[in-house]
């Protein structure tokens, strides 16, 4: 039966899996066998324990003959408007790539461009084994629901806004601090908690150079009467902290800026928060801010975040792929394999040799999961398999040549596993790929569309790519 | 038809391609062909133009439909003994991974082994695009030089040799100097230039720390006399330096010492070179000795190579995977991504931001492409699509979700390539991957192999994983 037949009460059991709970237990099943209902988990254990009790009552029984079952993973800042972008800014300089790229791409795009584009990232984050995502922030919030309505996945949707800044391209009014605290309640209103619940809807501050004081407190006040998350570029370049301490008064940059004005939470997503200092971390700590870590990003654009360091002062630290014009892979499984190498790399730098048990894999398991979840606000529902949480978890094939042979379980996911290793993808209790197949849109034609799309895109922005090499 | 009905006198048309040559003046056909006689290439152009010289005379005309057609990539610091060792020793300090994990695993492996080992190495080899790789060096070369002549890939064979050193399992007796280049020798005449000639063999010095004088010295004279090349482990880590530096009488370190006496030479292969100075990499440039970069091992186990630096002093860089527990991912695809964002990253440490623009794409491709042949002192065969040179070459599929859309065609093969895109793979004028499947070896029949063999090869070493998280 597929899942168009499914009746209001279906239960489905996943059985013979080696199940990675990430629980709090840190419960490893070496076969296991997981019940949901519906939406949710209802039961999980020993595959035995699990036929014996449940498989008289149950509408599907599916045998995963070995395979891995793992929560799904929770890329926690993704730019899915910029997906129509990837190639347009490599190997340039960061004044290149934004004012001479990103700006003129985004500032000319539509609500249609952003779903198609939002669509086509979602293909690649699915394929990638994530069930979750954080959207940094872009310009048309409806484009994007649409698509992960479409796509089946689960999103906190963020509008990028800005009542501040020089050098934006004309075409980009600035609003004023008002505007933009109205425009994000409207679509609150609007997509918070549709698509069977799978959308929030989150407040952005784009970054510090680009808001105003009102805007960033307006933003604070507005988040805590909605009950919902912040996402926030925060200290991504030398410069960005260099401005802040000349134009507001604080003796470091952003982090110290906004511990000043109170704007520091635990509902404050903080992507990269690469520049940060000893105090400046004890501040996020303090106040309980998530972080994204977006380790290629990081390396191409930005610097090194203190990884270790946060997660040694207990700062929730979680993995983001970042947008297509910085990375290019929007892959959370090539992140979890980049961020354990760049961080113990980066113990060079202070130690004079890397350290090779820094970042262990199951702190970067907990990172793409746990932590995803903690930094999307819903740890209630998401993060792990448990009893009572959604159905959200992923297939992985282990036997295939990139992860044989396996003698530590836990690290091959990290170290070995690659994209192509997820086999299926199930998100609210339903499959939104089966056996590499994307189950709620024609891929191919996607991709067609995407093609079209961002050619005509590029050509209206006056976007030109300069050949390499000798291209006759 | 397939390869097996072929005749000695065997043309195969490829079309309709978008070409990167990877040739002098950088050609890239938009829409190229190429002509292939038995295993070399004899013509290449614009489609149409190779469409109407040769098609009449040709065997088989095979339209790539747009798919890119590259040069086979190279992988030059490989150890095909110990993809059976993938997983074994992630996350532990250096001396646990030698002691403990490594030499009882390298000493405790049968000939048997080693073969099949290579073969599972191989498989991930060439499904990432690799049509010949230098091995760093092993016990049993008649083992490998089995699977690589049974997989069709083309390779510089070496034999581990140490002749010196403190701790090393009981099991390995240690030769003199002159036991191990006569074995050396030995290997050379039995299995250089076999295989249809994609065998050589090369000699191995393991490291510095491992051999006395002379053994280098022998090494270099023999190399001279048999006209091959010397593959070394070549300051990996600050303790290898210091010794030497205490030991041998040099202000620095491995390179220095080498170079006074005389064994830097255009025929060494230095692999992973990290911990090297400006004064150093005078010496490497001056010598012409090929460096092997392996970005991914680097990160995790040894630091950061001044590649930019070599670079510049016209050093030749060359890419590799180095060897499965050191990685685990055996993709030349992923190192390519990893070598262009570590050294865009690595620049933060001494301008205080990244740069984006350092180490561009088509550097990066170069790497992995005629770099990879002059290290291999095959560069008058290989590298570059060619008149006259080997076809070895790969077929890529760029239309799928990890790619599109395509905005700039050769920062994509670094950006965005996975391992999963590869297609097809030619060495030696015969298809040993189509459409992604192997075409000499049964894929399932040898994952089942290495998964027997290498838990056989663990117990037989008293190797003792310690399991992570709460397997229950």
């Amino acid at each position: 039966m597929n899942d168009a037949t499914k009746t209001n009460n279906w239960r489905s059991i996943l059985h013979n899996a080696l199940i990675v709970t990430m629980d709090k237990e840190s419960r490893v099943f070496r076969n296991g066998g997981i019940v949901i209902d519906n939406d949710r988990i209802v039961a999980i254990g020993q595959s035995a324990d699990i036929i014996r009790q449940y498989s008289s009552n149950s509408h599907e029984i599916i045998d995963l003959h070995g395979q891995f079952l793992l929560p799904g993973l929770i890329n926690t800042h993704v730019h899915t408007s910029q997906q129509l972008a990837r190639g347009i800014a490599d190997d340039v300089d960061l004044l290149t790539w934004l004012h001479h790229r990103i700006w003129p791409y985004e500032s000319n795009m539509t609500e249609e461009d952003s779903y198609i584009s939002t669509l086509l990232c979602g293909i690649e984050l699915i394929h990638s084994g994530v069930t979750c995502f954080a959207e940094a922030g872009g310009q048309h919030v409806s484009g994007m629901a649409k698509a992960v309505e479409l796509l089946g996945l689960r999103a906190c949707l963020t509008q990028s806004v800005m009542d501040y800044g020089d050098g934006l391209p004309s075409s980009w009014v600035i609003r004023t601090a008002d505007e933009c605290i109205q425009s994000q309640k409207e679509l609150h209103k609007k997509h918070n908690n549709t698509a069977d619940g799978r959308i929030r809807i989150w407040l952005g501050i784009r970054q510090i150079m680009n808001s105003t004081d009102r805007l960033l407190l307006q933003t604070r006040d507005t988040a805590k009467e909605l009950q919902t998350g912040i996402h926030m570029h925060v200290a991504e370049i030398p410069f960005e902290n260099d401005l802040v301490m000349q134009t507001r008064d604080v003796d470091h940059g952003t982090v110290t800026y906004l511990e000043k004005v109170g704007f520091l939470s635990s509902n404050l997503l903080s992507a990269h928060t690469v520049w940060v200092n000893e105090n400046e971390i004890g501040f996020l700590s303090n106040h309980g801010v998530k972080v994204s870590h977006c380790p290629a990003a990081a390396m191409r654009m930005l610097g090194f975040a203190p990884i270790k360091e946060m997660l040694d002062a207990n700062v929730c630290v979680s993995l983001g792929t970042d947008g297509a014009p910085s990375n290019n892979r929007m892959s959370i499984v090539d992140e979890m394999y980049l961020a354990s190498l760049i961080n113990k790399g980066r113990e060079v730098y202070t130690k004079g040799v890397t350290d090779p048990t820094a970042l262990p894999a199951e702190s970067v398991l907990k990172m793409a999961t746990v932590n995803g979840a903690k930094a999307v606000l819903w740890e209630n529902e998401i993060g792990s398999l448990e009893v009572g949480k959604k159905a959200d978890m992923i297939v992985i094939n282990p036997s295939s040549w990139s992860m044989v042979p396996i003698h530590d379980c836990i690290s091959s996911l990290v170290y070995c596993l690659r994209t192509e290793n997820i086999v299926s993808v199930m998100c609210n209790g339903r499959w939104i790929m089966k056996n590499q197949k994307i189950m709620n849109v024609d891929e191919a034609e996607i991709i067609s569309m995407a093609k079209y799309a961002s050619a005509q895109l590029l050509n209206r922005a006056g976007i030109q790519i300069p050949n390499r090499m000798n291209l006759i």
